[in-house]
């Protein structure tokens, strides 16, 4: 429906657009009858709806009603599938619709900066460009149906520790390749109606008071046309917070916030116009949500759930397979052990907790996929505390004698990972460890299945044969983790993060969670991999990692282009075979280095991907198309993305550190930047220009004399001691005053 | 002598008085003839003197007289022997005395931040605790003598690449702690008569130019007595240099440093009390000099020969000895193998490269000390390239077959490792790795003694059964090898730098050496051995490592009060035993652990240490005096050392690794630091607060509810979630005006 939206807003008055800037209680914005503005509802998400009803309490946690719970965004991003990322927006959009919710918070594209970030089961990824792609393609999925999004927790929200108090201090570089790309894609491809801002400052200034995040960046940079909400109670000052671009604080203020719009309006602090343009943003998405309503809607829950099962299948990671373990044999006793099997831990604690409309049991789905009697279940450990229970251990270890196979569910129970809260160290509780270590005594072939929404540290990895990281795989995770035991699904998820040897390799953990109020990004760009590659850590696995029940072969690169700009597009082709016995999925990815750069990078950075499937025996050629982006780091000096002429290496793999096929391409930088040369310029640094160079020779060698080979009395190269002298500096050794006019002239020459 | 320099200064004109605060020459002060103001000169340093007599030429770099070359000061730290550097000093004294020289320019106390720093030969450690020890009684030896000291190079030069353009971006705590304070014990204990600044920027600002550092800190704060000349060709505008604190510019700026002066003063922007304050201080050094002269002294260079040979046997460190393989047996064949046999290299390149008196060769010294004909030759490998000659790798091999033992002399030729330039690997060059390995196929008895000036990478260690670290042992370095190598002198030296295993463990790998004319010290202050502990990275060898011909026991460690304030002092003894069957020194190290700390603090750090020589069977009790500062970090928010109550680990031990004696002691921090409370501060700190907790409860549970147990809802602990919420975001669940205004009172009340 069309509407004059801003003739609406001219006829509201001062208190009723004030009033529109904050919600109307914990789940609704305000509406103003007199002129046909409805309320819209939002709801917690990303992988699930957690909708209260109309019982919500003023604090939010109250029960909610039924929803599929999808894999978390952590699993999710293990598939690598932006078409699956799809489906599952495209499912959540659905259940939005037949719920009457308007937008759907998330998704959550946060840099998983360490491991211990008691929120990383929501978020993506390591990198900012599969995290980026991966939040795009949820995006497309749920405003399919006509529901909005809000695109969350912008920005640089990478712990829970004082997340209300911190101030991340980020470099500049650090900030616009890192963690701000994590978003970029995601609002500049897909438009999320909303994005959310997170509670920590940025730089000093709250993300909630950001003008440069909410309003250089996000509107006038990338061009987002919807409106910026708050994470709930994250607004301090809320004039100050319209000024800098955040059009909806919520929840409620309770009339605080209203209140100091309206008192700033009057007093001239905060200009009317701004407000007014704020409303028109929140009017704007308010009524394409009403409009795009489907009134009546219903989706089928069974098939959601078949659907979570689906996609839990095409995420799970399988880490380790000694002897082909795994799929296990359905003939012969297989022992099921873990506090996990009766108690699946399928998703994390927080705003994210929803109530799934229906609940795989491991143990029943293991006993369907076995189609026999041949399994036995012991519990082994408790998941309330960490004390071994020797009862319970002995029971695991006499099942687990007297079974072919164990496999045990483990990993981090509920209490370890939540929203609110960082985990101290990596480990998964001891009375795990310790029964691990114990059914190795006994059974030499063991499968152990994790359920845990972060990198855990596995001192006990060589006790076992067969690792599936099930991540948290949702309601119907269960289901998917019987299928790839028993072989009815390959798996074909990869890491979408690197899991350390131990946490301290991790590049944060000097820094991390900060001192007081403040955390420092010291480890800059060298994030995940980044940081791995470049200091040749060994990590226990890495970033896109993941093995299949078949095998790849990967041939012939070819780029359309040995020579491009950085205006041209360069066409990379691969071909992938299924060298095994079994259809099955690859990750294809594709990394960039810059051979030589005058900036620090990473050793490489992943810039395309792709998964494809393929039957046994059967090829297929990938194509990836590469622009300016992918070569091009941000420049400081010029604000902007820049390509610094040079050979690129293109690098294809299975994972970060599994590369198979080559290709150098040299791209040209057609962005000029001039250089500025003053007194302190070095000698080096002119000579390397040839203008600069025949400018300033005859200066240089009427002072410090031509190059005699005196060399030898101070053991040194005098050449290359030369090169780091600045120009001032030379007139030291035989200048005087004539000579630094005369370097003056030259230079005032030289910046022309 | 009596002067009054102040009615000596009041009748210096105005250019007589900016003349004097550059050079004559390259090593003159400017005199005031009329007024009885001699010139006095200065020379390199800092381990023997570079005094280039009368045909000094205008760069710096001629022939200079011969001296003493005693041990580089990365070699003398080694010796970790307060004594041992004050000789060292007194000697160097002499030979000034006896040379005309009034100030010579060294100790260098640059922090060792990377093992790539060119300069790293000249510096002392990667510890600011045992790098100010031995520049404190480096000065105290030289000024024994009535001959000055310049401290160098005054900061935070850490790298000679772009070194005069620089800019060093580190923080104030890391500053303070590591940068500065590797200078700070060498000037409060024995005031060097100056202080050199060195050529780059800090945090923005020259090092000449930065009143910060040379004014505030090094004048005001620490109460330097002295001058502060310019490392040579430093200044930039002499003028600022000179407010900042910069009393004298070297070499002669030819007039344009004196007329900016003098231009600046006329124009007013610079007061003429600063130049008067400057001339002051320089007059009171260089009659000082004068008064101290000793008209007519010589030194005895042979008995100087000798004391250089016993101090870099103390200084030299055994890094490996399998087997006993050392000492060498007299009896059976040696194979001496390696191009520094006949070119021993004894010291570094660039302004300390001295011309020696008289130069041991190790052929020679190994034959006196074998005593016997059982010594072969071969050369191996060529110093002026990295290839491998096959003719010398063949010959050496032969030798090496045909003996028991082979002794490898191995290391950096003068090439990789300069002043003027960083190296940008830490490998030997290849023809040397390659004849080690070459050597291990036909000997298994392998000693290979290094000479170079900073850690290298030993990819060949498993094949050799010996290493001897000869560092950079002086002219008579090669004499002490021969002690050391057949038992006459006991090794005692241990490394005052870790050995990574790779470069890419160094933590400064990611930002050395930087990007165009910035460095940024992103490791803070993890340097050194306080890196490798914290992220729990093995090295190659620990900091404080070195091997003995004994064996030493530590017992009984006793602390003289388990409770202390900060303003007491507490003494630590510890008994050290030799357990061997020989004399021996033992370096008894002592390290502090805050055992919990609301900064982020190294594991621990060295606080004390001491030298003690043992005779077999013999036990000496060791003492250490602990103060204040032994316990505190550097507060910057009250811009001062501060003692956080609790308890200290006190760790007795050989190496930074190997820590035998432990024992506690709390101490309690006297200085009382106000918290301010805003609408920010978290739940959780107001709660820790007794005080605050009673004002604020009230409000907190009637806006927030009691805490009702909804945390199964959503699956998270509400209790951990709460702590790091703020108070004003606590008025969004169920807040209104009145509790906004309500807050604010008890804020007041609270920072009242």
């Amino acid at each position: 429906m069309k509407r004059d939206i801003k003739e609406i807003v001219s006829k509201m008055t001062l208190e009723e657009k004030a009033g529109l800037c904050s919600g109307l209680d914990f789940w609704h914005t305000k509406g103003v009858e007199r002129l046909g503005v409805p309320s819209i509802m939002v709801t917690d998400g990303p992988h699930g709806l957690r909708k209260q009803d109309t019982s919500a309490d003023h604090l939010g946690i109250n029960d909610s009603v039924p929803a599929t719970c999808f894999p978390s965004g952590a699993t999710l991003a293990c598939s690598w599938d932006r078409s699956l990322l799809q489906k599952v927006g495209t499912a959540l959009g659905e259940e939005c619709q037949a719920e009457g919710v308007s937008v759907i918070l998330g998704p959550a594209a946060n840099i998983k900066r360490s491991p211990l970030c008691g929120r990383n089961f929501e978020y993506f990824s390591e990198d900012p460009y599969l995290s980026t792609e991966m939040a795009a393609n949820h995006i497309k999925g749920v405003q399919s149906q006509g529901v909005g999004t809000s695109l969350k927790h912008f920005a640089v929200n990478n712990q829970e520790h004082r997340r209300l108090s911190v101030d991340a201090e980020v470099d500049e570089r650090t900030l616009r390749e890192i963690y701000l790309a994590s978003f970029e894609g995601a609002v500049k491809q897909s438009q999320p109606w909303t994005v959310m801002c997170s509670y920590n400052k940025v730089n000093g200034t709250y993300a909630s008071e950001n003008e440069y995040l909410l309003t250089s960046i996000l509107k006038e940079e990338w061009g987002h046309e919807g409106f910026v909400m708050s994470d709930w109670g994250a607004v301090d000052r809320r004039e100050n917070a319209l000024k800098a671009g955040l059009e909806l604080e919520m929840p409620s203020s309770n009339g605080i916030g209203d209140n100091r719009i309206v008192q700033a309006v009057k007093n001239g602090e905060l200009k009317e116009e701004v407000l007014d343009k704020a409303v028109e943003r929140l009017l704007n998405i308010i009524f394409k949500a009403v409009d795009n309503k489907k009134e009546g809607a219903v989706y089928d829950r069974e098939q959601h759930h078949s659907l979570a099962r689906k996609i839990a299948g095409e995420c799970m990671v399988l880490l380790k397979n000694e002897d082909n373990i795994l799929p296990l044999k359905k003939e012969g006793k297989i022992a099921v052990i873990g506090g996990f099997v009766d108690k699946y831990r399928y998703q994390g604690g927080g705003s994210s907790h929803i109530k799934p409309n229906k609940l795989d049991n491991a143990a029943e789905e293991l006993k369907k996929a076995a189609k026999g009697e041949n399994i036995v279940f012991a519990k082994g450990f408790s998941l309330d505390n960490d004390e071994v229970d020797s009862k319970l251990m002995e029971e695991a270890k006499n099942a687990a004698a007297s079974a072919e196979t164990a496999v045990i569910f483990a990993g981090l129970p509920d209490r370890y990972e939540s929203e609110g809260y960082d985990r101290s160290h990596m480990r998964i509780p001891d009375n795990q460890i310790a029964l691990i270590n114990a059914i190795a005594e006994v059974q030499k072939n063991i499968v152990v299945v994790l359920s845990n929404g972060s990198p855990i540290e596995m001192p006990w990895i060589g006790n076992v044969k067969g690792i599936l990281e099930a991540y948290l795989g949702g309601e119907a995770g269960a289901g998917a983790i019987a299928d790839i035991l028993f072989g009815e699904v390959n798996p074909s998820g990869k890491l979408a993060e690197s899991f350390p040897k131990k946490l301290s390799d991790n590049p944060s953990y000097l820094n991390f969670p900060g001192e007081g109020d403040t955390v420092e990004y010291k480890e800059g760009l060298f994030v995940g991999y980044r940081y791995y590659d470049k200091k040749e850590v060994e990590t226990l696995f890495p970033f896109g990692y993941g093995l299949s029940y078949t095998t790849f072969e990967y041939k012939n690169i070819t780029v359309d282009k040995k020579n491009i700009t950085d205006e041209e597009k360069l066409v990379v082709k691969v071909t992938v075979k299924n060298t095994g016995k079994l259809t099955g999925k690859e990750i294809v990815q594709l990394y960039v280095r810059d051979v030589e750069s005058s900036v620090i990078r990473p050793v490489k950075e992943l810039k395309g991907f792709e998964k494809v499937e393929l039957a046994a025996g059967e090829e297929k050629t990938v194509e990836f198309v590469l622009d300016k982006r992918t070569f091009a780091y941000y420049n400081v000096d010029i604000k902007d993305w820049y390509v610094e002429s040079g050979d690129f290496e293109i690098l294809i793999g299975s994972s970060s550190k599994d590369i198979y096929l080559k290709d150098v391409v040299n791209v040209e930088g057609t962005t000029a930047v001039k250089k500025i040369y003053t007194r302190n310029s070095t000698v080096g640094d002119v000579m390397a220009n040839p203008q600069a160079r025949k400018l300033t020779e005859e200066l240089l060698s009427s002072t410090f004399g031509q190059g005699t080979d005196d060399s030898e009395n101070l053991g040194t190269d005098m050449t290359a001691m030369m090169k780091d002298m600045t120009l001032r500096s030379i007139l030291h050794f035989g200048g005087d005053k004539s000579k630094e006019k005369e370097l003056d002239k030259i230079l005032e020459m030289l910046n022309k």
